[in-house]
């Protein structure tokens, strides 16, 4: 065979070596999930996990802000994308809530477990799974979004992407950041439920950001980002590319504050991303915000004040 | 309101005015579907109908082959996009088959229903609709295609589109052109099937027009064009674009020679177009496809031998 | 023919149904003009006005703002395409201004026109049809654009793009937003003109916006949007992306300022908008813009002090 | 200033030194005329001349068909592009009559002048400025066309792109291949005529090309190429891309019977390029006939019978 | 970690599992090589290894000409991407070099090596190591491409990829098929070379098909196919599309004749795909063309005269 | 020949009449380089020339900021593009010294030399041939960039483009400005290494102005932009797009401080543009940019306070 150093990594997150990319070790796992089903409008999401893999391996290791190469203490191990179902919605969460509940109930587990979409649909099984490992009462989920997603069914399922904080509403409380889409229906459920916290994005700033503290303080978080939750300006590669969203430093802050304060985040889901061709922005905005994200999630530094 | 005069044709198909679009007196109707939630590889077919229609304004209504202008003897209605459900794939195809059973039990209706993809996966509901209101005796479909599609399942459902030809084949004898990817499992099934005919596209060429034209002789026919059947150069805007397809003057004569011999073709679809942004080449052809294979196969004059 | 409720909506704006798409009701008009023909680089403004109906049919019609689906209220009625003249760009002026007067002369009238462009050379046909139905005293036109559009022509025509605002200052005072490309030609006119007031980009804020509260106050108000007044990082699809734009934000609240203060605002024009295929952000922000618009324009509420 | 061996040649066709790019001495010259302003479709064939030069810098100079690299025996000279006006699409084809009259009545004038478009519609104004310039008793048009363009008026102008054959025709007989898009009015018109001879493309064969030597023989023949009369296989990049058109093969010779049996070929133009973003395929087959073309239609050898 | 069943197969080529992809036993391996760094004019061939690898997952495994599944028999194994020096091109040629040498000298080997591209330049370092490991007396080359690619040096280096069979030449006998671009000092080298044989495009048809069985009989072939050999219709993803090429059955049946009648085919490898983004039918056929090559190449049946 | 006033400008940058763009009067000279031999993701910086010189032609000539038209009293003179060797990376970096050598030293010479890439890895070529001909002891270099480019070799060459400021720092003092990507080795170089200041892009803000004007006062100052510096929102077309970049208004900001306090700016370099077909906003913006950046580093009025 060919001699090992005229070779390049293999086709793994970051493209790290085997002994940073072992799930024995690694304290964070990629699981892409190419599910597309019940999208509406721009298609594509079922290729964002590969685009996130491919643009993943051009994030440069160092990152300055910790002042050390992340890869390196935490380890990323990049498991073979999900075998998808179409027999219906419903089959395909309960496989993610699945997969899930084993990633977390058979050892090695994670620290961290990354999903990436696919469509927002499959938050829906995450959570599901989530809770059959976790106690639910100190549960709750961070949401970034631009559309609210609280739908009781549509386009035929309740599983459907436009119902997937609605289901996640369900099993725990809901912290919903960025949101300028909600339709009447949802806002009439809004009204009367209890366990979802709301910020259009035109409310969002310093004091969004010490109630997320607030919320998040001490518990298992479960951080679901829809990438149409950014602004269009940074992030077009979405679905339904919602006018007047969240920046690139208003993301990081609100990962940091979520990292800083919750007991600990077993998971986070960055899905929608639905990739233009020839253009590579998004993708590597993607790529990266995870590196980062699991650094201020996993690391201690900038993440000292853990569960303060 | 601006008067008449200052205003362009309608959204409708060819673009064209309200007396020759009229469903109650138009001999061709047109049905979009445009459903896509099993497809595996490149997406949009979700897209295909609107680009169908939008690059059919510019189709030239004079035929110098038929010497007129079909679309002033025949008429072509437009109907309103189905709604989509994504419940389940079986539920959709019950919808399209509920749908083909209705345009052909209730006047008005037409004699030709096209119906635009969407995914491959509708025609098991196009063919379960057509033979609630024909003859099932003497039905018979044509398929072309590159994929023989004869599955019984895949990825968790029998409606996929990779089992379109099988679900078919069930209710009536399939007659398939142009095939070049056949699975071992597909290709078992076949070799004990009695009911299904498939010319290799290797194997395509004057005795297969003959054996085409004796299936269909005297028959009502049901004509299933997925696009990939077509070569990638002519038409790469397929999910899966195989090499080796066939050709512009091909698929003409195909259409001819099922237009002489059969007794009627109620229904056809053309589907899987998912277009390519910027190329505006495949849509063209599908809309121009689609008119000349309505005068072809309803007018006299190149038609004359019909049923001989 | 086909249930009802198996069909989705028509290819109309927002996708309504028929009864709050009637122009005999409808409060609101959309006349799509896909003319171009004096463009000078990046070509495709004539794909425009149909990428913004398409992707109109996904935005929300709930507007979490309002509390409302100010569809429901307002009726939005998509009238055909105009009908398109290349003879002398002169014809087309005169066949939007014909059209123009016509809409406001002969009920029903809508209380909004939104005229879909095209290039910006249609904006002189909409304020000379405009000046032969309202007082032309108490109008005035309100211009968001990069470039100041005061050529007195251009390529050998008067009415070439880069003359709109030229033309329509020789019939009312505009007020021109976001400007950052003025030729010398246009800033010696601009220096003897008394009825044109110019904000460069660098120069707006809040200073701005009172001088444009003070502008219309009581005011019949004709809004012309060339897209490309918006910064290209939210507005890449037009002909000429300058940079350093409006955002998002500002340009909403220019439309707020304008719904608060002045009488009326019977035309709004969105021009310029070049489709990058495959990228659906920009055509998806230009149709919200026109909804959102419409109810801050028409709607009581945030619009209370109308007139004041 | 910087040496000359260090720099690359200048952007003219071809990427020629300057001793062979001098309109004093060169054999051939390319006209560029940038115009778009009657187009109904696809857009941007603005932007074909440029794509044409910059496609051509990669035309290998050697052609082994004639054993020599024509372009050190002809010389190719890239004039400037046109400058456009959109007055009125007849004062932009006066402009280009005006050129073409100038080129070749003041010295030194090409043995063939090569004019890029850009629309159709220039090709009027080449055939009007040739008419005075030769006898028009011995000039001949041979058009390569999907679309006969006989029109006599379309969209308010006689100058219209689907007028151009018409306009040539009322100048000298007009010989067309390739066509398979005729409208009603057109085949009316066309039955009476008689100096338009037309090969549908179906009808292309043997026969044609001997009917096109006949035509030519001992004639001044101009020879104007709509890229969309061949294949949208090998050039989807045109406005209206018909299926069922002619292979490069077939271009090929028909310019090699032109070359061998005419007396002489001043003006060739190609025209309706509108290139796709990313795709140089199309661009660069334009650029690869252009210095084939002239080859055959200035150099002996494959040549060699000329006028016989 | 998550069940077997519920996960997609690796990303190798055909997304075989492990089984079939491990290099102890596959008797095909597949080898990356991402290099690009001496091209001209079109970028992008540095993605050709990704965009192949990606395609082929939708390659289906049956191939109904064998009547067989040949991934099974042969199995498949896909090599980490070689890393890559952008020193010198001859230190990347080197490079290669040493790989392919180690593949053949260090056992598991392959029976068959297929190496992607990258640009052609490559070719030169897999004929250096090729050299090296097999006798050179019974090694020939064939080549597939529209350019000859004999030049001595160019842009500074001998080994750019416009140098590729001229290395190569220099090493064993080389059979060139679908050439259509030869530049003046190439056709002067032609004209005194004696082991290379050369077939203009228009020159190849049955008497070339039978001169490559006669030159290749009994011999170790190494085919090296430039995807731009192809014609532009099926191939436009390439740096250099040039028009008049070979179509999809003329390379099966070049590649079935070296599979009948060489000894053995050590090596093939597929160059210069450089893949248009939103288009993906040439990595497609790429993908393809590699699995059907490796069965005509490797298989008995279609190849029983093997060596006769 | 055709008469002047029917031709457009030649293809130079600005599209400016000869008189302006003549080397012997113009203050400024574009060179454009358009090489890219090392580049590691996307690919494309080879086309960033041409690019820019074609968006140049619709910049506005007149500045509003200065009140005239730069073009007039400065001239700008388009060099051929340089030829490229891709021998070896530094063959190519020393052809480019010897050009910017070459410039300087043989009158006339430009006020500034503009040069375009291509990649970034040409500025340690500019740097070189600068340092040759000005005094290196008042020499300082000005860096805009998201990567520190402080590898001290990659992928086998010291001269690859991640390696562009060290080799610049051991000429010159080095200020880099929104660098948000800096590996292991470059940050521990970084520690050791007394002439490079480099503000991370959170850092960047006033105090980072006054900074660098301290830096620059009275030197003569080589400033190298490279623009992924720029956030994707507005520059998406380069190869490695960064998210959390610099604004248009802080780039302006960071030339005017430039121009204000140093003593001559004799060379900028603007690199790493990798064109997006289809999209011309980043390519307008580049080329805006270089013209106002001119007017700004070369015109008093806002640069009246030059040295002091
Ligand atoms: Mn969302
Ligand atoms: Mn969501
Ligand atoms: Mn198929
Ligand atoms: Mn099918
Ligand atoms: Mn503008
Ligand atoms: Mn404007
Ligand atoms: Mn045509
Ligand atoms: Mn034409
Ligand atoms: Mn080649
Ligand atoms: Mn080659
Ligand atoms: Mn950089
Ligand atoms: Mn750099």
């Amino acid at each position: 065979m060919i001699p090992h150093e005229l070779c390049q990594p293999n086709l793994n997150f970051l493209g790290l070596p085997e002994e940073l990319a072992n799930p024995a070790t690694a304290k964070v796992w990629i699981l892409p999930i190419p599910y597309e089903a019940t999208t509406t409008y721009g298609a594509g999401t079922r290729n964002g996990p590969l685009a996130i893999l491919m643009a993943s391996r051009q994030v440069e290791l160092h990152d300055h802000r910790h002042g050390c190469e992340p890869a390196e203490s935490l380890g990323f191990a990049t498991l073979p994308p999900m075998e998808i179902t179409v027999s219906t919605p419903e089959a395909m969460i309960n496989r993610v809530a699945a997969a899930v509940e084993t990633v977390f109930s058979r050892p090695p587990s994670p620290e961290l477990l990354v999903v990436l979409g696919g469509e927002h649909s499959i938050s829906a099984g995450v959570a599901r799974g989530l809770a059959r490992v976790v106690e639910t009462d100190g549960l709750v989920c961070v949401q970034v979004d631009a559309h609210a997603d609280l739908r009781d069914e549509f386009e035929g399922s309740p599983f459907n992407h436009a119902c997937a904080a609605r289901r996640i509403s369900e099993l725990c409380p809901v912290f919903q950041i960025g949101i300028r889409n909600i339709s009447k229906e949802e806002a009439e459920f809004h009204s009367t439920a209890n366990n979802i916290q709301t910020f259009f994005r035109e409310q969002w700033g310093p004091s969004g950001v010490n109630a997320l503290r607030d919320f998040v303080r001490g518990k298992t978080v479960y951080l679901t980002i829809d990438l149409d939750g950014l602004d269009p300006s940074i992030m077009p590669a979405v679905g339904t590319p919602e006018p007047g969203g969240l920046f690139w430093d208003e993301l990081l802050e609100i990962i940091r504050t979520i990292g800083e304060a919750a007991a600990r985040v077993p998971v986070m889901d960055v899905v929608e991303l639905a990739p233009i061709p020839g253009m590579i922005a998004p993708d590597f905005l993607a790529a990266k915000l995870i590196y980062w994200a699991a650094a201020d999630l996993l690391l201690p530094g900038d993440g000292t004040n853990r569960g303060g």
